[in-house]
C-alpha cells in the first residue's frame, strides 16, 4: 500500500516540532520557558465554561446542522458584521471546528487547479500547504521591515498579479511578524484585488485582539465585500484554542460550497461547543477583557526586554501575541550562521524556547536578515521575565 | 468568482433533506414521527457528561497533539484491539472529530487518482462522494436479499476486482440495510482482498452495537491486519453523535498520513471532548448498557409491527438501529410507482418520516425492488408504536 502522490504536496506546521523538543527537554527536569507556543495559558472565561455545561445538561449532544446552529450563525454574523460595519446574515456564515478548516475548504471550493495564489511568507504555513495540496501555485509575498513596523511587499504582490494570481491570503495582525496594515496599505491592496478581479481570504484570527484603537477589515473596503472570505476563530479572543470553534464568513455562494465540504468532512462542529460560542459572543466586555489585559502587560515587558539586548530589534505588535525581532546583528555578535542553530542552542542551554523564521515558510530569494518569533500567550509574566533574564545573561556571556 | 470544478464531483447526504422536510412539517403543528434520523434521542451516559465537565475544570481547553491526547489513543488502541483480538498501540490510532472524517482522509492519503474503489450501495453516501471528489472511480456493490438477511453481492465485488479495484469500503452491520456478514462471507471477502493485494476500510460505526453475540472485524482475518483501516466512532455506542469524536485505527503508515491531514485541516479534535472519550472507553458496561437495552426494545417492536403489514418484508438487524424493509408489494397494493412518492405522501399525510433507498446511493443496474429505511434511534418506544399504528392505518385505508 503506497501513499497517494498528492500527499507529496502536503506541508505541515514545523513549529509543532519545537513543542516536541521543548516538552522533551522539560521531561529531563530542566525548567523551560515556552515562548514557542501559539497557545494561551489563560483560562477560558467562566461564562463560556458555564455555558458549555448548561448546553450538555440541556441535551445539546446530538447532531446539528452542517453549517452550525442558527443561534451561533446569527450571533457570529452580527458580531463580525458590526465590527466591520457590514451586513452579514445567517446565510453568510458556516461554523467550523476551528479557524484553520476554512483555509483548505476555501481552496478546495474556489481555487481551480493551476491557479496562482498569493500568500504571506513569513506567515501561517498552512496557506502554502493547502494551496499546493489542491494543485495550486503558491506565490509568496514578504514584508519589508521599516522603522514603523513591517509593511507588505507590494512589489512581490504586483509581480504575482502580473503573473495572473487569482486569490490572495491576507493576514492582518500577521502571525508571526505582528505586522498590521495602515489604512493606506489596505486601500492599495483592495484596489489591486478589485481591479484584477481577484478574491481575498482575510485571516482575521487576531482581528479581535487589537490592544488599542479599532480593527479594520479588508471586507469593508470598496468592492471587497463580495470578494472577501473572512476566517474567524474563537481561539484567540476568548482563549478557546482547544475548543475548536471558528467560522467562515462571506458571500453566500462561497459559504454554501464550504458547507458542502462540512457535510462530507465532519457532519457538524461539536454541538454544545457551539452554544458556548453563542455565550462568548454575547458576553460583556468585562467577562473577556481580562485576557487582553494580561497579554498587554506581557507584551510590553517582552518587547522592552528584547530591545534591551544589543543586536535585537523588535517592533511592538498592535495585536496578537507574537514578537518577531530581527536578530541579524545578534547572530554576528554570537557567531551563529543562522537562526535555527541559535534557537537550538538557546533552548538546550537556557530552556528558553521560541520559533525561528523558517517555521513560517521557506526563506525568500534575496532574504538576508534573520528573525525569531516569541509568543507571549503561553507564558506568565513572572516566567517571561525570568526567561528573558536568562536569555540576556546567556547572550552577555557568549558575545564573541 | 466561480466555484472550482472539483466541487462538481462532490456528493452529499440527501437524507438531510428529509430532516428539513420533517422539521418544517413539525413547525406547522403536526405531530411527526422521526424514523428518518440516524441521531439518538437517549442522553449521553452520566459518567461521560461528568468527565467533560471535569476536563474543562482542569483546564483541558488548550491545543493538544494533532493525533489526539495519548490517554485516548492508548485507551482506543486497547479497546479496539481487545474487541478484535489484535495488537494495536498508540501509533496505530489517530483521533478524529467524528467517525466521518476518516473516510475522506483515507481516500486523500491512500487512493491514487483514477484508482477503482469498491463501496456498498445502498450504503453511506459519503464513500462515493469522497472517492469521486479525489478523482477515484467509485464502483458500487449491492446486497442480495435472502431469507436469512442481506448478503454481499460477490458478483459485483469480483467484477470490480477484475477491473483492477485497489480499495474496498466494507460496512458490516451496514447502514441502511442492517446487513451483517456471516463468518464465511467475511472469510471469502478477506481472501479476495489479500489475493488481489487490496486494502480495506472497515467502517465499524455499528460494531459495538451488536445486540447478541460477539462482533467480528475484517482486520482479524488472516492477512488483513496490515491492510485494514478501521473507522471508529463514539457516536453510536455511547450516544455521542453531537460530540464529534472518533478515530482511525490501522497500520502506522496510514495513520501517520491521516495525522498529517489533521495538522492541515483542524489542528486537533476538541481537547476536553477527548477526555470524555477516555471516560467512555473506561466506563463499566453498566454505565452504557442502557443505550443498547432501549434500542433493543424499540427494534423488536418496530420489526414486528412492520412485518405485520401486508406487503412489507423486514429483516431484524443484528446491530445498529436501522430496518430496511422491502416494500415492493406494498407499493403495488397502494398504487405508488416508487419509494420516494410513497415516502413523501406518508410523511405529509401521517407525519411518519423515514428515508428511501435513494438516500443511500443511485439505484443499481437491474435493481427492481423498492426499500425504505426506518431508524429507531431517534424515536421513543411509545411514539414508535403510535407512529407505526398510524402508518398501518393509512395503508389499510389506501389499499387499491
Amino acid at each position: 500500500m503506497d501513499t497517494a502522490k498528492r500527499m507529496d504536496l502536503l506541508g505541515t506546521e514545523t513549529a509543532m516540532a519545537v513543542s516536541v523538543e521543548t516538552n522533551n527537554l522539560s521531561k529531563t527536569g530542566m525548567k523551560v520557558y515556552p515562548f514557542n507556543l501559539g497557545d494561551i495559558n489563560i483560562p477560558t472565561p467562566h461564562i463560556i465554561r458555564e455555558a458549555v455545561k448548561k448546553a450538555i445538561k440541556n441535551g445539546k449532544t446530538g447532531y446539528c446542522p452542517a453549517p452550525g446552529i442558527p443561534e451561533l450563525r446569527e450571533a457570529l454574523a452580527d458580531d463580525v458584521g458590526n465590527a466591520r460595519n457590514l451586513d452579514y446574515r445567517i446565510e453568510n456564515v458556516s461554523i467550523q471546528p476551528g479557524g484553520k478548516p476554512s483555509i483548505g475548504k476555501y481552496i478546495a471550493a474556489m481555487m481551480e487547479k493551476g491557479d496562482i495564489v498569493l500568500y504571506p511568507n513569513p506567515g501561517y504555513p498552512i496557506y502554502e500547504s493547502q494551496i499546493e495540496f489542491y494543485g495550486g501555485v503558491a506565490c509568496p509575498y514578504g514584508y519589508i521591515n521599516t522603522s514603523n513596523g513591517f509593511r507588505l511587499d507590494f512589489e512581490a504582490i504586483e509581480n504575482g498579479i502580473k503573473n495572473g494570481a487569482k486569490h490572495i491570503f491576507y493576514n492582518n495582525y500577521n502571525n508571526p511578524t505582528g505586522a498590521s496594515s495602515p489604512d493606506k496599505e489596505m486601500e492599495r491592496l483592495a484596489i489591486l484585488v478589485v481591479d484584477n478581479d481577484m478574491s481575498l481570504i482575510s485571516d482575521d484570527a487576531y482581528f479581535d485582539t487589537l490592544y488599542d484603537g479599532t480593527a479594520k477589515s479588508m471586507a469593508s473596503l470598496p468592492g471587497m465585500y463580495e470578494r472577501t472570505l473572512t476566517m474567524y476563530t474563537f481561539s484567540k479572543k476568548f482563549a478557546m484554542t482547544g475548543w475548536r470553534l471558528g467560522g467562515a464568513i462571506g458571500p453566500k455562494k462561497i459559504i454554501e460550497q464550504i458547507t458542502r465540504l462540512n457535510v462530507n468532512m465532519e457532519s457538524c462542529t461539536a454541538h454544545f461547543v457551539q452554544h458556548a460560542g453563542v455565550a462568548a459572543l454575547k458576553a460583556s466586555r468585562n467577562d473577556t477583557q481580562n485576557i487582553l489585559d494580561k497579554l498587554r502587560v506581557r507584551r510590553n515587558i517582552l518587547v522592552e526586554m528584547l530591545n534591551d539586548i544589543d543586536g535585537i530589534e523588535a517592533h511592538c505588535p498592535e495585536a496578537g501575541f507574537y514578537v518577531f525581532p530581527k536578530i541579524t546583528n545578534l547572530l554576528k555578535r554570537t557567531g551563529f550562521k543562522n537562526d535555527e542553530d541559535f534557537r537550538k542552542t538557546i533552548l538546550t542551554e537556557t530552556g528558553v524556547s521560541f520559533c525561528g523564521r523558517q517555521h513560517f515558510g521557506r526563506r525568500l530569494a534575496g532574504e538576508t536578515d534573520f528573525y525569531i518569533r516569541l509568543a507571549f500567550s503561553g507564558i506568565g509574566k513572572d516566567d517571561l521575565q525570568e526567561g528573558m533574564t536568562k536569555f540576556k545573561s546567556w547572550i552577555d556571556s557568549n558575545i564573541k
